[in-house]
């Protein structure tokens, strides 16, 4: 599985700025960086030690391209497992791409989506679950996805697929066992113990299958719908809940917005805020496609949040009253009463009192824009998510391809537990746990194919 | 001048990529970053010797934050002169953000725009041309803006400053020690002599001064001026042009190109498009008065490629050339015919013999659409900008700010010819020699105030 390319790429964001790193990682890295690089101590890097850093010029013939710092790590004691060179130059996208332009005409490729990872996973200094953690480590955008994806990169993930593993070949050779000798129809293993170790099994297979569903809203966002009347002051409120999140580095924030979706961070939770059309009834076909569609979107959402102007109750209010209420089962409803600052105390209360009584919901009272009560929709929507705090080595399942082989070898390991109880023949149960591990194997790459590779890997960013 | 407190940045472009690099310089950087980072060999910072590499943890109190590669600097042997930590860490925003908060927290300060290399020119690793060079070096586009920023940089300008202003030193002692014995009335330098050398001074002064045409051409490029009808085929050609300047990472494209200003590089030189509106008789006065923006941007440019639709001959063309031809006369014109597939060859032939014979003008007749005779435009654009050949050590000058300057010693050194030549007292000649070195001292930072620093790393970006 070694690859005998060396290959490089630009590691850092592209565009302008105080630096960039340049990685190349492959068997002939240290040679091929000499090629181009004259340290300013005249030591070429392929006599330099492991982990030692180095300062000197990129040359491009006799020209200076560049003044850099140059990193060397050592097989097997790098990312990738390989040799490893990682340039520092200057952030200047004329200068990355010279670099890269002599690496490659010295004897490198540019490297695929992924490919320095992939190489670590094939290197064996990761298995394939936390070489998937690595793309959602960078591209987590809230404490909690940041997290979740820590822990699996960490090792934790793999651990408890490893020790199902190996509690599934115990168990899958003790049926053999039994197979070997069958004909003497000898009986190795307790079958109530075999059930109780199935059971075991399944039931730990099942909690991380299961916990996908937290997973998934912690790595992706709890899903949000604002639903209203345009004049109700739902992007004020997002505007509001946006300029909570303040970062550091300006910039970043550009990274953090969608086009379509505006996405939030509220103590370390993502709430990602669908976009959708205003509700209100009409006659005319193309708007009614429109709120066609705001209701679909609405399906998505976990959490609604109905902003109603109490300046202007008219007939609109109980229109989407209707449509909103019966959607709202199995999700969580706000009703958020805005522009509070213009009505009475006395108009509050019976807003309190009078307003749908019946119906389960969050109420709010609260003024957008004096920002009077907007603390208390961000409580309010916590609550709402209503999610586990998660600790440093909790073990939650966010990966789609990895919830769908917890899925299958579910089913498999199901199979053998009814088999057991219903005295199926040892061949089919062997058969069934042997499955069973092949769909665990494909989480960690033990078992894997070129094509499930390639899918994973072209998901990641070049130069990572 | 020293500074005290510690600076940490993001020194990479920000995004989400692969890596990032957060750098913190100062004498407590080793400190500080120990506070927050495990290296899995337990060696702490402040033991590692200079130029080390080490694997570890950053820590958010028990959490792991990232596992990330940090490098060591030790003062005077970094980049900004002080102690310098580099860490790597995953490229994902949420943790560039987490570590600089971490840092901050720890007693470091969030680094101004361009703080770290002003520390550097503090701390006496560069002066302040080299200084301004660094930002010009990471925002060069083209292989000659490059050259121009690196030569600057790697300091042939600041020998040239030092080498004059050693001259000026050694003139200026010549002049008072004289005055020193003004009464009795000593000629101790030949007056011709003097003549001689404040005359190689300012034929030198002169060349830097007057290398500022080329060299403000170089850095931001060979202003360039599409004129003629919309369908004349003006984007066809840009784009054709655009494609021709190839990019390995094809994101950097985003950084070439401006919202208002098409960028492209031929053979190393940017030619910078500036978008005009199409050019027509009109009644209309809104349209007018566009079309007077567009010969106000006419007048900026150095080149006008005049576009023709040879299979529309009509009364614009004439309308046109009456504006266009008094526009040319300090100018570069390019008349391309296009669509020229669509007309025979004896019609070709007529507009060669026949199109308004007297101007001169670089002619060419092409096919935008059928990329027929483009590449001629190419060669046609670099002829026309005339620029000289860039060699590796040749100092010219880009910086408006040094032009300033070296156009007010120019002054100055022409007033000290002036007055010896009509043997002004040697008392107004010294003053204009001191002056003169004054000037080519704002020039290197010798002679600077804090406003002028301000003003000159306030234009870097952070991380830098």
């Amino acid at each position: 599985m070694k690859n005998e390319n060396t290959i490089c790429a630009l590691s850092t964001a592209p565009g302008t700025a105080g630096v960039a790193v340049i990685r190349i990682s492959g068997s002939e890295a240290l040679a091929i960086a000499d090629k181009i690089y004259r340290p300013v101590k005249a030591v070429p890097l392929t006599e330099q030690p492991a982990y030692s850093l180095s300062y000197g010029k990129i040359m491009k013939g006799d020209e200076v391209l560049d003044d850099v710092v140059t990193g060397v790590f050592r097989s097997p004691h790098s990312f990738t497992g390989e040799d490893t060179v990682e340039i520092t130059c200057h952030g200047s996208p004329y200068i990355q791409q010279e670099i890269l332009r002599l690496f490659i005409a010295n004897g490198c490729q540019l490297a695929k989506p992924g490919e320095f990872t992939q190489r670590a996973f094939l290197n064996g200094k990761m298995d394939l679950s936390q070489a998937e953690a690595v793309a959602d480590l960078i591209a987590s955008q809230s404490a909690a996805s940041h997290r979740l994806a820590m822990n699996q990169m960490r090792g934790g993930f793999s651990k408890e697929l490893q020790q199902l593993r190996s509690q599934l070949l115990h168990f899958v050779s003790l049926m053999e066992l039994e197979l070997d000798f069958g004909e003497e129809d000898v009986e190795f293993a307790d079958r109530s113990q075999l059930i109780r170790l199935a059971d075991d099994i399944q039931v730990m297979i099942a909690r991380l299958a299961h916990s996908f569903s937290v997973g998934n809203v912690l790595k992706n966002g709890v899903p949000v719908v604002i639903v209203g009347e345009t004049n109700a002051g739902k992007s004020t409120l997002l505007n509001l809940l946006l300029n909570e999140d303040k970062a550091i580095v300006s910039e970043m924030h550009g990274t953090t917005r969608d086009a379509i979706e505006d996405i939030i961070n509220i103590q370390g939770i993502t709430f990602r805020f669908i976009d959708t059309a205003g509700i209100r009834s009409t006659g005319d076909e193309v708007e009614k496609m429109g709120i066609k569609r705001t209701f679909q979107k609405i399906e998505q959402a976990s959490i609604i949040i109905w902003m109603i102007d109490t300046t202007h109750f008219n007939k609109e209010i109980e229109y989407i009253a209707d449509k909103i209420i019966p959607k709202t089962k199995h999700k969580k409803l706000i009703i958020v009463f805005n522009k509070i600052d213009k009505i009475s105390p006395e108009e509050q209360q019976i807003l309190e009192e009078e307003f749908l009584p019946h119906v389960p919901a969050e109420r709010l009272y609260l003024s957008a824009k004096y920002k009077k009560n907007t603390e208390k929709l961000e409580k309010a929507l916590l609550k709402a998510a209503n999610l586990p705090e998660l600790n440093a080595n909790d073990v939650i399942v966010s990966n789609l391809r990895h919830y769908e082989a917890l899925s299958k070898a579910l089913e498999a390991i199901e199979r053998v537990g009814e088999g057991l109880k219903t005295n199926l023949s040892g061949d089919f149960i062997s058969q069934d746990i042997r499955e069973c591990m092949h769909y665990l194997g494909e989480i960690t790459g033990d078992i894997t194919t070129d094509e499930v590779l390639g899918n994973i890997f072209k998901g990641f960013c070049i130069g990572k």
